[in-house]
């Protein structure tokens, strides 16, 4: 007899996609289980960059501190084209990113291993660990309309075998309410549900070294993009000491199994001294060794693909490379896989608690599924460039260093993910949608866009605070309230923000219409802190002495102020700015705007009035 | 027979004062061991401020990050005086520290217990766990001069009574080479060794209560200083929703033991209530209540004493509160007693590890107990104003706001220990003092203070780094050569660095003339990111890739630039800042001046050629 079991969110996966559904899904207090086929967590190699946005979502669990300390920083990336005299010369050097409001404008690096061990340690504290190694044999779905209806019915059946500690095999079944398959780009889940990948393999070949080099390179410590006539190089500085050389290789140099369209690593003669020794021709006049051990590497062809589906019946999910693959060479796997899963944990978790109707896990695929079609559209443009010749006296069709700029500078903001726009349309069951109506109110803070990072002043004690850190991923909607200037003499806006209160605080008003938990306020006044008093703010708007900012400089002015400038708020208007519990804002509405509120909320959410 | 142990250095007492020993000496390999008398550590109240500077010293340990996570911060002073329509009002606002180059321009408040915490934690990763109960019985000092003279006798002998797991008291003899009494105002080794505190009870008696309040003062959560009719009373705002109020007290209130010259606890009827009765007297027209239990509260008379001596012989040291009583008004004492065994570690390392000479340790007393002493003065003119009278219509001999405010803020940089300034013949071993010699190379970084904060940016990445954060407190003299503008075309600069280059690199020359560790060398060029190649710098001013800065912006012109200006170095002409392990700066040299270095280090650092 197997064992059986039940729980509410089953990950398969524990690659970023999966761990960081686990922890998120756990941290909220949902009941996940995590499970692994690999014995071990990756120990080096795989994919290491981590962009500005996703940097601030791991912020926004708790979780950048540790990526920070233990990481490397790339803020200047510096390019190489064929110099007149032979061999390469420096053409330029610039920001890595291209996303002023960036709020950690530069790339982390760490290896998969440490980032992964970030998610191991935080699931740990919260009491949960992954179980491996697991291989899932056989996965069903109901086929009952209201079984499958019904957030709180186990329509998923997963087998699987156990690698028990005496070594025999034990099978489980798992009835599980949801699935995430975050099992990578030769997901198992994804073939089981038969899902397709639309897209191709491209004529690019890739080698990748990590290693310690020991170069005259001057730029050995910053991003570089070389284009030399020998080909194409990509050089990504790591931790420590350690550097990633991206090397263009020809189809000479690999055998590429017809039936698969891999890599047939067998055939191929090239291994990581031949991989060197590209490189080597690419860095001349610059000399580069290897300083001790060649750390990982690997061959790949660039593949550029999309799934045509990321659920089924949104009980089955896939997620991260299980739904998208793309060339490394902008740094986008890894980060996309995370927030794929960052978008996905607050939507399951509402569903579970019978907080949202369970159509809004519709708004997964149709968000993040249209950002993964932009990242290869972004990623063929790019990869063509990089991979193309360079433009020199004997080669004028070639690309040039101008048009490489230009093209890394226009991708930029989308790279470091900070240019993520969710469409207004990505909640289906909206019947009108309000999101954009107040968008004027705004003009610097883009509905469907992140919350712009910015430094405020806290009222009560002066104490500067980036606002991204008051509105955490605590799976709660925040309503920040731009309550204008209420200082002195300012009557009317005082009358205004009063006015405000009276509806937020109604008996039947917005934040009695819902689940308890549902909103957090945070006021922001356009008054400096001389004159304030966080006391002179009505009740609803301070739940607590800390939940009011002021739009001030810090005390020795070092930072802060200009906040109502940077979202483009009018201080004589205010404006309630709604924020995801993923920190993406979800509508703009003026400060006499809570009934548009109500309509926007009871269109997802269900009612308790 | 008594179990005897051997050991290099003796800690008693685990406060801050021996906890900040201990750490430090453990983390610089030194045999090390602390013992205490408490059972257990401090569970809540007692000592709560800590000072921008000692914030600067944690963090040269790594330990400021978990303070600023846990800890309160004031960053405001908000100051009460009698209002002519009766009770209270506010008079001003502003800045909690005047001393515009801290690094962290705040206070942080905590309870003593946590802070122990962060110590207690950092040994336990190192190896070192408090011994406790511990109760020492006797103390000797060896009186053979040549014992006494030899950094590896063991002269001092402590006998102690040792609570064993079963309950049975054991003695123990420990042979020490050094002994830290960090046993409180109180110290049994200050008394042992027949140490004389100089100074005085004040009539000053004050109540503290910590306790989370209920109130509509406006100000609860910024440092107050209140000035009522009434009497004074002070807030400091702690981590969560907790403050701490001290209350003047009238002698009428309290009954003092005039032979101890201690409160009377048992014949005083004030109690806690007591002590929130007069604060709600003074904080009229303003209520407080308590919204909980009372945390902790003691009353106390205010006594303002140093010792005549803070070792005998250098084997046997006082330091903390053992030395040094005073007012806590001004948050001062964990400050310096946090900082007193801050400046004893690098110096017993240095004479444990044979690099220096015993009589370095003289330079403790010397440059601690000036400090002790112009804190008594400090505290005797700040606790005058805050107890006396405040100035109103009745009473025009009263302190005025403005007198107080001023002396807060002429007062401000010693208090918030940025001020801190040890004096040039610190070293008294030494024969021809050249630490000043130079001193108008640096016109804006005093000899003898802490080396001023800055953000450079790094020259191989462009990232930004706090200079203090590459300064750490890890026992090694850094060289921090200024190397001036040495940009395309500058030609005589890049000659005289060269020139430099060569000094350093002799085989008979500083860097070879004592033991190996003793330097690490930070190079600082004047010369913008993109056109610097930190390969253009001599191999000996980069012993590593990450050690050559940059005076400049980081690539979004959000932090660094001007540096040169900081600390007031002529980019044509440049200056080497020689920065003692404790962050403090010991000289100033040209870049011609490795004559010199050479005879400032002779004077206290063994050769070893």
């Amino acid at each position: 007899m197997p064992t059986e079991s039940k729980v509410d969110v089953l990950v398969l996966g524990a690659g970023p996609a999966g761990l960081m559904c686990a922890q998120g899904l756990k941290r909220a207090g949902v009941n996940v289980r995590i499970i692994d086929k690999r014995p071990k967590k990756v120990a080096a190699g795989q994919a290491d960059g981590v962009q500005p946005r996703t940097i601030e979502v791991l912020q926004s669990y708790g979780l950048a501190e540790r990526l920070l300390r233990e990481g490397n920083q790339m803020h200047m990336v510096a390019f190489y084209n064929p110099s007149p005299n032979g061999g390469i010369e420096r053409t330029g050097r610039t920001a890595d990113i291209t996303a002023p409001s960036a709020r950690y404008p530069f790339e982390v690096t760490l290896h998969q291993g440490a980032i992964e061990a970030i998610f191991l340690d935080s699931m740990r504290e919260l009491g949960l660990e992954v179980d491996r190694p697991i291989i899932p044999t056989a996965l069903e779905l109901s086929h009952d309309e209201n079984e499958l209806r019904d957030p709180q019915s186990y329509p998923v059946t997963l087998k699987h075998l156990d690698f028990g500690s005496e070594g025999q095999d034990d099978t489980e079944i798992v009835y599980a309410k949801f699935v995430v398959g975050a099992d990578g780009a030769h997901s198992w889940v994804r073939k089981t549900l038969g899902i397709i990948m639309d897209g191709e393999q491209t004529d690019y070949i890739w080698g990748v070294v990590d290693l310690i080099p020991s170069t005259n390179f001057p730029d050995i410590r910053n991003r570089c993009a070389i284009h030399s006539s020998n080909g194409s190089c990509m050089i990504i500085p790591r931790e420590g000491d350690k550097v990633r050389l991206y090397i263009q290789l020809s189809d000479k140099d690999v055998v590429v199994d017809k039936a698969t369209g891999r890599v047939d690593k067998e055939k191929t003669k090239v291994g990581p001294e031949e991989l060197l020794e590209v490189a080597r021709k690419s860095f001349s006049p610059f000399t580069i060794e290897k300083a001790g051990e060649i750390d990982w590497w690997t061959i790949y062809l660039i593949g550029q693909r999309v799934a045509q589906k990321f659920s089924v019946h949104e009980r089955v999910f896939i997620a991260g490379d299980a739904c998208h693959t793309h060339s490394p060479k902008a740094g986008q796997g890894m980060n996309a896989s995370m927030n794929d899963t960052h978008n996905l944990i607050w939507k399951m978790t509402y569903v579970l608690r019978g907080w949202a109707d369970i159509s809004l896990l519709r708004t997964y695929e149709f968000e993040r599924r249209k950002y993964a079609q932009d990242l290869i559209a972004f990623d063929k443009k790019f990869s063509a460039l990089f991979s193309g010749k360079p433009r020199t006296e004997e080669c004028q069709d070639g690309v040039s260093h101008e048009a490489f700029l230009e093209a890394f500078q226009t991708f930029g903001a989308f790279s470091c993910g900070i240019g993520i726009h969710y469409s207004p349309s990505s909640i289906p069951s909206m019947p009108n949608i309000t999101e954009l109506k107040h968008q004027s109110l705004t003009s610097h803070q883009t509905v469907g866009m992140r919350i712009l990072p910015h430094v405020f002043v806290r009222a009560a004690d002066a104490r500067p605070f980036e606002i991204q850190d008051l509105l955490p991923a605590n799976t709660k909607w925040k309503l920040v309230v731009f309550v204008g200037d209420i200082g002195p003499g300012k009557i009317k806006q005082i009358e205004r923000v009063a006015k405000l209160a009276d509806d937020l605080g109604k008996s039947t008003g917005l934040l009695k219409r819902y689940e308890d938990g549902v909103f957090e306020i945070l006021t922001i006044c356009a008054t400096v802190k001389e004159c304030l008093n966080y006391t002179d703010l009505p009740e609803v708007l301070r739940p607590h002495w800390s939940r009011v900012l002021l739009d001030d400089v810090d005390m020795f002015g070092r930072t802060g102020g200009k906040g109502y400038d940077i979202y483009g708020v009018d201080p004589s208007q205010g404006a309630i700015i709604v924020v995801r519990p993923d920190g993406y804002v979800g509508t703009v509405t003026p400060l006499e705007g809570v009934k548009d509120l109500e309509t926007y909320f009871d269109t997802f959410l269900i009612r308790t009035l």
